[in-house]
């Protein structure tokens, strides 16, 4: 198992000064901000999409991209290229697809389960076959794995992190102001390493859990979504519909879990 | 001045079952979650746009969005239609917009100031000439304001809160399950009750600062942006070259001055 967290990739903060004001004093000093940059992401030369996103590892956010939104399968990818410092380019078999998110459209409106049903139709994984328990002992201390290896945020403040676990273990971290960015950076990582479906593993992210953060999971085959804070109605319905397991406010030996009780040694 | 924060439109919380666990207790009961559902704005007809958001000021939603993505002047709005409960069109003066947001593209890459120049080229306003000066003791207790004023908070734990403030006067506040929501929101308040450009405002968000954040504080002529988290480096370079104060880690009587301190009373 190759564990990747000790790399630390690309720039992820600059030094501003800044004025830092408290009750009783005014200090002008250097401070540490979290790095924003466009990325481009290019299929086969033409631009499909540009995101804002903390610098590194940007190879990994472009396929996990592909990857979590449906646009393309591991196997359609033939390779990938840094064309320049914010630009991406993947060379794909086939076409270049069109679909830009799952937030589907019709003549007669849409609404949430739409979403739902066009990620379930899509996704190449049944997370619903992953049976593998998930130990709780564990579950309670994966915040306190993630913050500890959080390096960007120690300096900055301002990033996300997502790591994805199996068991006790961190198989990688990944950090960007995105929180969307820091799971597709975790995603191509491990599309590059060859370990999709991610099975049996807790993607743990370190903010809240949205509909597009249970969707790019279970685009990777990852069985569970655990969040430091809430999730939204349309999280808990996509991760219900299936089968996923997804837990929130996990705090302390404190949490709630919203679907998927059921792999949880409760 | 007509003040909006005591309204409450839309759904903006569901209840569900879910289990909580703690140290000592396993017990099954109703959460309330923030709603997420997907909104497609059409212009002129033709849909340009589906975000996730929390239902609610749909129509302030799609008119902030447009004004804050430079795609529309407030002067171009003939008229704006709730379609379906997630559908809102708005009909423009003229033709429909193509560009979808700053961060542009070209041929040989693309940067940080690439973006930050095609909004100083964008927007109607020019917060640089708006001088009023910024009381530091009423600065500080903008967070606990907006706070005490976050009904779906209170209930779900999972909504963002942007605020806009003229002194200690809230004029108006929005939630919403995405940040960015929030502030266009607000925008398409200020839109509907001709109250563009904000000038001698505060925006206060309830989190980080992007980029995207300081580009529609700008769009909307808000001389101020104070964030509780931090702000990006892209956002403080943007607040820097605009002219505008950006604001960040604003807790009790602290916080960090990125830009603009000359409007503050230090």
């Amino acid at each position: 198992m190759t564990a990747c967290h000790a790399e630390v990739v690309g720039r992820t903060a600059v030094r501003r000064r800044i004025t830092r004001v408290d009750a009783d004093s005014v200090v002008e000093r250097p401070d540490a901000l979290a790095v924003e940059e466009p990325l481009e992401i290019r299929v086969n030369g033409e631009p499909i999409s540009v995101t804002m996103r903390t610098p590194g590892d940007d190879i990994d956010l472009a396929l996990g991209f592909l990857i979590s939104e449906g646009l393309a399968r591991p196997a359609d990818i033939r390779s990938a290229t840094n064309c320049d410092d914010n630009v991406v380019d993947i060379s794909l078999v086939g076409e270049t697809p069109k679909q830009r998110n799952f937030y589907t459209t019709s003549s007669c409106g849409l609404c949430g389960k739409d979403s739902i049903d066009a990620v379930r139709t899509t996704t190449s994984y049944d997370v619903n076959q992953d049976r593998a328990p998930i130990d709780t002992s564990t579950l309670v201390t994966l915040p306190d794995k993630l913050r500890g290896a959080q390096r960007g945020f120690d300096r900055t403040g301002g990033l996300h992190a997502a790591g994805v676990f199996r068991g006790d273990q961190m198989l990688c971290l990944r950090e960007d102001v995105g929180r969307h960015n820091a799971v597709d950076k975790l995603i191509g990582w491990a599309v590059q390493h060859d370990k999709l479906p991610l099975t049996g593993t807790v993607l743990q992210v370190s903010g809240r859990a949205s509909f597009e953060l249970v969707q790019k999971a279970l685009m990777a085959g990852i069985p569970a979504l655990a969040a430091v804070s809430a999730p939204t109605s349309l999280a808990a319905e996509l991760a219900t519909e299936s089968g996923m397991t997804l837990v929130g406010f996990l705090r302390g030996a404190s949490y709630n879990i919203y679907a998927g009780a059921d792999r949880l040694s409760v």
